[in-house]
C-alpha cells in the first residue's frame, strides 16, 4: 500500500515536470510523514503542490543555486525549487565541507515547503552527523500576552546520532497545530481554553472561531520566545519574510517566500560521546514513569514506532483524498 | 550602591588569586544579573566561588586551552577557569574567525559556572553578532512523564541584533528554576501542582519535598525535547558530563564537569536584515495585548528595564548576604 500511493505520488508529480529524482524525493517526504501518523504533512500536501507546479510556483527541475558567502555559511536561493529538493542539495554540499569545517550552515529562500522537518535530521543521523533545521511559514501564532497571530508556526528539528535509536526531535513553536485545530471544527468538537483566539482576540473552545483567529505559542513565554527567535533567525540569514509578510505554503496564489536554516555538525570535530549518549538514552526510557503505562519516551521513538506499525500493516488514507488523487492521475 | 559591591565582589576574587581582569570579569557578570533581576545567577554564587578557588576546584588565573580542531570548531579545554573568563576568551577567538567562515562554535568542558547566559549573548549583540549559548548542569529535571531528575535545568540564550533593542532570549528549560522552589519553601508558600515531583515520583505542592525531589520541564513534551536536545548536544560536542554524573556548579567539593557551547554567526554572512527585524519587533511590542496593562514584551526588553531602573536606584542585596560578603572580605 505505501508502495502503491508511493509509485502515485511520484507519477503525479512526475506528469507536472518534476525530474524523476525530484519527484521520487518529494513523494519519499510525503509517504515519510504518511508512515509516522503525520498526515498534515503527507499526500494532502500533494494536491496543491501539483497545482503550484502547474502555474509554475514550484519548479520541479530546480536544485537551488548555491553559493558559499565564507567557508562555512551557504547562501541559497531555493529557485522556487521542491522543499525537499533544495534541502537535501543543500545537505549534501554542507556534509562535503564538514571535514574542513566541522561545522556548516545553509539559509535558503524562495524554495517551497519542506514539510516534516524530521526527514532531514534523521537523514543526517544516519549519516552519523548532528542537525538542526527550522523553518518559517505565513503568520498563525500570536506572541505570548498578545491577540494577534504575528509569527509563523516556526518549527525546529534536532537530531542526534545514539545508535540505533537516535534522538531526533520535531516540533511546531505553537501549542498545537492549525491542521488538529481544523479537525475538531470538522468533527465539532470545542478546542481547551488556551489553545486560540478569536478574530477579536478573546480566548476561544470554538474551533471555527479559532481559525479565524491565532494559535497560542507552546510553553508560555518560553516558548513565544524560542518561536520569534526562530522567526528572526530565519529571516535574518536566509533574507525570507517577515511571517506577515509570508505566503506560499498554504496556497497557490503567490511563490512561497518564508526561510529555511540548516546547521550540520560533524561530532567527531567535537569528543563525539555516542555510546556514552546511546546509554543515558536507554536509562531514560528505563527511568520510572508518571504512569506505569506510558513509558518515558525519547523524542523520536514514537514516530519509530508508527513508522514500523504502517510498514506492517499499511497506511490508510482517507477516502475524498485517495479519489481526489486518483482523479487527478486521470486529469 | 552597583559600584560599591562590584568593589567588593572584585577585591574577594582577587583576594583569593583571580587576575585582575578575571575578577573584574567575574564580578561583572555576578553584578549584570543583580541589575536585571536575577539574583539566584547575582552575588549569592560568590561565596562559594571563593571557597572553589580556595580549594583550586577554579583556578583564577586560567583563561581556557583552545584548539581548532576544525576550521570553524572550536575545542576548548577551560582548565578549571572562571566560567567568564573562559566563555569570553573563546568569544573573542569564534569571532575573529568569522571574517573566514562566516559562523564558528565552541565546545567547551572544564570550566566553572558560567552564569546567567544573557550576558554573553548581549555582548555578540552589541557586536552586530548573533550568537546562541547553552549550557548543562547537575540533574533536576525529569523527563516528560518521567518522576526522576535525569537531565539539566539546561538552558539557552539566544541574541540577535536589532537596533538599540536587540532580541535577548535567555531560558533554563525547567518550568521554574530551583532557586524559586527553594525561595516558596522559605516563604512556608506552596507550590502549584504541575512544577515538581518528590522524591517517590508524586506531584507535589510542598516546596519542602519538592527540593528532594525533580522539577518538571517547561511546556511538556516540547519542552522536554529542548532540554533533551541540550543535554546531549553539549555532552557530544564538548566531551561533559550527562547531568546525573554533573557536580561542581552547587557545591564545593567537585571539579565542574558540566559543558557549554557556544555558536556565533555574522549576519553579514547571510542576507542581515537588522532594519526589517527592528520594524518587525516594535510592530509586536504595539500589537494589541490580551490585558490592555500588559503590552506584549519581546525577550530582553523585561531585563533592560529592570536593569535600567536598578542603575537609577541601586540594588538592594539581601543583608545577610551582604554581611557574609563584608566577613569574607575581613577574612
Amino acid at each position: 500500500m505505501p508502495d502503491q500511493l508511493r509509485s502515485l505520488a511520484t507519477a503525479l508529480l512526475d506528469s507536472r515536470g518534476a525530474d524523476p529524482q525530484a519527484a521520487a524525493l518529494q513523494a519519499d517526504l510525503l509517504i515519510e510523514a504518511e508512515l509516522r501518523g503525520l498526515p498534515s504533512h503527507g499526500l494532502q500536501r500533494l494536491p496543491l503542490l501539483l497545482s503550484r507546479l502547474e502555474k509554475g510556483l514550484a519548479d520541479g527541475r530546480a536544485q537551488g543555486a548555491c553559493t558559499w558567502s565564507r567557508k562555512a555559511f551557504l547562501d541559497v536561493d531555493g529557485e522556487r525549487g521542491l522543499g525537499p529538493v533544495v534541502v537535501m542539495n543543500a545537505m549534501r554540499r554542507l556534509k562535503q565541507k564538514l571535514p574542513e569545517t566541522g561545522i556548516a550552515v545553509a539559509a535558503i529562500r524562495n524554495a517551497n515547503h519542506i514539510g516534516m522537518l524530521a526527514y532531514y535530521v534523521e537523514a543526517a543521523a544516519r549519516d552519523g552527523l548532528i542537525a538542526i533545521v527550522m523553518s518559517t511559514s505565513e503568520a498563525l501564532v500570536h506572541p505570548f500576552g498578545g491577540t494577534k497571530a504575528m509569527l509563523g508556526t516556526n518549527p525546529i528539528a534536532i537530531g542526534i546520532p545514539a545508535g540505533d535509536r537516535p534522538f531526533v526531535l520535531d516540533l511546531a513553536t505553537s501549542v498545537v497545530s492549525m491542521g488538529k485545530i481544523r479537525n475538531h471544527a470538522l468533527r465539532g468538537v470545542p478546542i481547551p481554553l488556551g489553545w486560540a483566539v478569536d478574530a477579536d482576540g478573546h480566548p476561544t473552545a470554538d474551533p471555527v472561531a479559532a481559525q479565524t483567529g491565532a494559535i497560542a505559542p507552546f510553553g508560555d513565554a518560553k516558548g513565544y520566545g524560542l518561536g520569534l527567535a526562530i522567526e528572526l533567525l530565519v529571516a535574518a540569514l536566509a533574507g525570507s519574510a517577515l511571517s506577515p509578510d509570508v505566503h506560499g505554503t498554504l496556497d497557490d496564489d503567490h511563490a512561497a517566500n518564508k526561510g529555511d536554516f540548516l546547521i550540520l555538525i560533524d561530532p567527531d570535530a567535537g569528543k563525539g560521546a555516542a555510546p556514552a549518549l546511546t546509554a543515558y538514552l536507554d536509562g531514560l526510557r528505563l527511568s520510572r514513569p508518571l504512569d506505569a503505562a506510558r513509558p518515558v519516551a525519547v523524542p523520536g521513538d514514537g514516530a519509530r514506532s508508527r513508522r514500523a506499525a504502517a510498514i506492517a500493516e499499511g497506511i490508510t488514507l482517507p477516502h475524498p483524498l485517495f479519489e481526489q488523487l486518483t482523479a487527478l492521475e486521470a486529469a
